[in-house]
């Protein structure tokens, strides 16, 4: 089974947005073991797309298109897969039903100019949507299939894992798969986990084929990723040999694995604090606003977040907070932020940061400067100082993931 | 002159990496004028790199390659390129020389592997490095061309502007720009923006050669984009069109403009508290610190925002708010939010947000359910019920942009 994927718009043409959708894909394809040797991008163009569209083919079991299925006259996707198959396209009454639903749901009239939304090529079955409005297509090409995605990528993402994937699978007749599991660090550098990792590594070259593979990815702000990938028979052939290797490497990485998978910093923390029965809240000065919304992203997190203030004035940290009068990018500053939120919400543990994200400095510190503040229960509240450093942006969504880290290793210790 | 983009590397077909340099050379072949009509990417494989140059060839005059060029075994563009000109390689010793140099200056011997960074095909010159080792190449095929690029980002933009732009415009003899610019609405859909700005699209398609275009980009939560391009000689003369046709349709969409290219939500918001000399607070529920983390995302922030409240539990609402106690998914609450963070934190203009995002419902609200809070100097407190639908992510921060948005149609209304 081979496929290829062919991206839509001109936008795409004209350098003004980066195409992840394709990477996107491409990554997801690979991971089912399904061959990707070939990508391309062309404009909303019928002429052009469908020449695309036939050398794809020419070449592929398998094509998946993104873009061009939206209601604007230069959203030509669809013609230009009719046009491939030799066919007319048809208007679906239960998808044009569906497509007002969404528009009713949002309390709006359809335009008329959605109509064509619910058009598909005479042979081809609909993807349903279940995010926007335009369906995908499922495209039958004699003995290939093309496949047509929104190009939103929320809504091409939820299409491909529900629809695209297990059929492309169910054509391909793959028995083998390929499973990966991340491990997810922060804290240690990229070299310094190798070092650490190293025997594991050699253990595994001497092991040969059906061993796993460890690979580093160094993911910015999202820390250091291990990922464990194993290529086996079954599903949970695969799994057995990734919990065993997840079990080596977590006897050498310790308390710098986090998470796993998509499991985020705040998630682990969440989890720690559900399992310590306590509540939280958080003051922020520079990441204003960005460690709350990460754990208001958790669903669930009512059952441990009780809120937040956001003290980017400085007096708002004296007023509201009880931070003495004084300078406040100070550990003592830190401190009285996490003691006097963990107060003014009733909560069991507050967490605070104050620093500088720049571009400015502030009190005579650098950008980059900055203090995580501790309260726990029954515990005389601490700081730590962070290791901040890039635009503002990074050092904000650094201070965030260290801040929730230092409090994750304090409650660790906490049995 | 029609151009097209070649990508070399297996990592992109495996999304290990996303294909900016693509992007980055669109954008200026686009800036430069010069027509790019499709994009490719292929794996480090002999065959498959010839298909896909002989197939950009057969409908394109200059095709730009990139990746390829290191020293190891899968890097085979020189080799591809030759054979699709049916020439051999040569070892210039020039070349071999300057990669030499390149090792020496770094204190380091070259390993006999790097030596084939000195080879090219018979009838090709090399585009000289200035960062990396390895040479470009321009190597002519009949009257059309092949550029072959390094993929190190620095080193390929280096050559675009130096070398490849040049050359291509030369050959084009094209004096041409290509110059967009995007206005960013809020608030209307796109198929409701597409039948407002129609006439004004019926006018540009009789105006025929030199004028704009306007495209429309769904961009999720960023909103609906409308971009206009313009092709003409000089860049003030691009400027000139684009001013006016700007005008046009502003006067067309109205105040659903809230910013142009990179302009946020938030910044559109900003100016206008600037400008009217009114300081800021939020108060956020289901949003959970977005709105303040977008705020505090923007250098200068400090001059107007004061900071925010992330009342989570409702038990926060009522207690540091002082939110009537009863329900609090509901206009009267939002109101007593904004109102009530105006006041804690000492600013001039509250806003904030009550809501469901789901995935459980509360107080008897599915998921979706929305409200913002408006406090305004000299004026009664406001609610609005907000349009929300999605995930609990997409709820949240079409949530967090629909308040912006609310907040800024009335600063604007206010003199």
């Amino acid at each position: 089974m081979r496929a290829e994927i062919v991206a839509v718009g001109t936008e795409l043409l004209l350098g003004q947005i980066v195409d992840t959708n394709s990477t996107w894909i491409a990554e997801h394809l690979a991971s089912a073991g399904i061959d990707c040797l070939f990508q391309t991008r062309v404009g909303d163009n019928l002429e052009r797309i469908v020449e695309v569209l036939e050398v794809a083919l020419g070449r592929s079991d398998a094509v998946v298109v993104c873009g061009g299925l939206g209601p604007t006259q230069d959203d030509i996707t669809r013609e230009a897969i009719a046009t491939v198959m030799g066919v007319p396209l048809r208007r679906d009454p239960a998808l044009l039903a569906a497509v007002e639903a969404v528009f009713a749901a949002r309390g709006r009239q359809m335009a008329p100019i959605n109509a064509k939304q619910a058009d598909l090529p005479v042979g081809a079955s609909p993807i349903r949507q279940r995010i926007g409005t335009a369906p995908g297509l499922v495209c039958p090409v004699g003995a290939k299939v093309v496949y047509a995605l929104p190009g939103v990528p929320d809504e091409l993402r939820e299409m491909v894992e529900r629809a695209v994937l297990p059929d492309l699978l169910a054509r391909s007749g793959e028995r083998a798969v390929i499973v990966s599991r991340t491990l997810r660090t922060w804290g240690t550098s990229e070299s310094g986990l190798a070092e650490i990792v190293a025997p594991r590594l050699e253990a595994l070259d001497r092991a040969g084929p059906g061993a796993a593979t460890i690979a580093f990815l160094a993911s910015g702000i999202e820390g250091i990723k291990l990922r464990l990938t194993v290529k086996a028979e079954t599903a949970a052939a695969a799994a057995a040999v990734l919990d065993a290797e997840e079990a080596e490497v977590r006897a050498l990485v310790g308390d710098a694995v986090f998470g796993v998978d998509d499991e985020t910093m705040e998630h682990a923390v969440g989890e720690l604090l559900v399992d310590r029965r306590l509540s939280f809240a958080v003051a922020e000065s520079f990441t204003g606003g960005l460690i709350a919304s990460r754990v208001v992203a958790l669903p669930g997190a009512s059952r441990w977040f009780r809120g937040g203030v956001v003290a980017y004035a400085s007096d708002v940290k004296h007023a509201v907070l009880g931070v003495p009068e004084g300078p406040v990018v100070t550990s003592a500053a830190a401190v009285a932020m996490a003691e006097g939120v963990r107060r003014l919400l009733g909560a069991d543990v507050g967490l605070a940061t104050t620093g500088v994200a720049g571009p400015d400095p502030q009190e005579g510190h650098a950008p980059g400067t900055g203090f995580a503040g501790i309260a726990l229960p029954g515990a005389v509240g601490e700081a730590v100082a962070l290791r901040l450093a890039g635009s503002r942006e990074r050092i904000r969504q650094i201070g965030t993931i260290s801040a929730l880290d230092e409090l994750r290793r304090r409650l660790l210790a906490r049995a």
